[in-house]
């Protein structure tokens, strides 16, 4: 597949860029690819790989190449590259990221874009516990859901453009309001991550024989707890509402639980753990 | 390497315990291989196949004829299974079973079996969400920890034919209490699997936005949600104390997690993150 986009720039090359810029050589070869980063160094790795056609150190420069810019960076620093790229922005058909919280996002870059009216916010909904260009691959969107948040000042053709790009990387797409959107996120994927944190730090309470006892059943509930603090701990923070809201609720169930257990409710254990199941092969294998 | 027990008979041929009968079969063909099971036509399954030498649906009558006997029976049958098999289980030099709760699976085998002195209790920590003949394979048991949990009235030679029965199988074993074990088990597994329904129901509840976004990381984190309903429950009953116990220790660090999120108390969400990737590494990796 070819993508219809003539260029596409990224900036911040980790994981989700580098490995945007892979997969789009790999399946769109006529599409001229850019990067931007902070330091030359990181531009001169993409370019000795054949990555890139284009770099600059100046994010201006680089959009004002560029007929898509995504933004790559942690969430944390999205508005200080925005800002910095935003003069050289009004030549893109359109300007996304890659942020795992959109309502935030999606408000502060649309005013740092609002000149234009091509700001549409995206959340792809892949990624590793490993980060940065080393972890790259060119298949880490291929099957993903990309979830695409416009808003009613986004213009047709520019959320048209950027669910274009998902999928010409082989990424499916779904259209949320960027609230929902985070709201959403916060339960299939922020409280998980907090959750499978805390697991890990209460069986390290325990001691040895915990510890020792961990098997693989332990390894894959706490796997997302592998995670890079810095960036998981920007995501939380953009989303803390949702997140506050969803921890009390997984909170309540369990105390719920546990007062069962000790009440000897064995009917109520049973029904959580059916009812859980049956809704666990909905969720992972939707008929 | 060969079994140093003549003869092993399994009460109850499940995923556990006919992983055992394909392992020793691979592993030890100069060992007699017995199994008792309620219904006659699994113990025909188990001929055709080759993996038994004698059988019966007396429990007592195949005892009798094992020098270790193994009983695979989800813990609520345990002691309905122990009682029947008792009267012929004077002639094994070991009888064991691969219950995931220890203290009073324990307690009262040692009493069904008080005459012989011979029982020990063990723990396998390995299994599946999957269940039955269907899902048994001969490697099963290869590289697992295997918890032994003998008391002050075992008899050593006992605790030494069992845990040369589970390195037969290629399982490491260890020593623990059986008090300590249920803790252990606990907040290494029984805890994270409520934890996983906990968060299933939680996405559950949320309509489709939230379900729509569950991504690898979910379906990992949730992983052990889809285990049998049945088993689980009696697990959870047979050490709800410590369950319980543990789920409100979880449900605090939770609460304590989305009050820093709502008093954007930055910090003291990075620090759960820093530590719990920090113990994470230790414990699924250790050094």
């Amino acid at each position: 597949m070819s993508s219809p986009l003539s260029s596409v720039a990224i900036f911040g090359p980790g994981l989700m860029g580098a490995s945007l810029l892979m997969a789009l050589r790999e399946r769109c070869p006529n599409t001229r690819l850019g990067a931007w980063a902070r330091r030359a160094e990181a531009l001169t790795e993409l370019q000795e790989r054949g990555l890139v056609d284009f770099v600059s150190t100046d994010a201006a420069k680089l959009a004002s190449e560029a007929e898509a810019a995504v933004l790559c960076v942690p969430v944390d620093r999205l508005d200080e590259v925005a800002q910095a790229m935003a003069p050289g922005a009004g030549a893109c058909a359109v300007v996304t990221d890659v942020g795992s919280v959109k309502q935030t996002v999606v408000g502060d870059l649309e005013k740092i874009f609002q000149a234009h009216g091509n700001f549409i916010g995206s959340h792809p909904m892949c990624g590793s516990e490993e980060a940065g260009l080393a972890a790259a691959r060119a298949n880490l969107y291929e099957g993903a859901l990309c979830v695409v948040t416009p808003t009613d000042i986004s213009r047709a053709s520019a959320v048209e453009s950027v669910e274009a790009l998902w999928r010409s990387v082989g990424a499916r797409t779904t259209r949320l309001d960027p609230r929902e959107h985070d709201r959403a996120a916060a339960l299939a994927s922020h409280v998980p991550h907090v959750a499978a944190a805390a697991l890990v730090e209460l069986v390290a309470s325990g001691g040895p024989a915990p510890t020792e006892l961990c098997a693989g059943g332990f390894r894959d509930t706490t796997r997302v707890a592998a995670g890079l603090p810095d960036l998981w701990t920007a995501i939380l923070q953009a989303n803390r509402k949702e997140v506050a809201d969803g921890l009390v609720r997984l909170s309540d169930l369990l105390q719920e639980t546990a007062r069962a257990l000790e009440n000897n409710d064995t009917n109520k254990v049973h029904a959580l753990l059916k009812s859980a199941r049956r809704h666990r092969a909905a969720v992972v294998d939707p008929a």
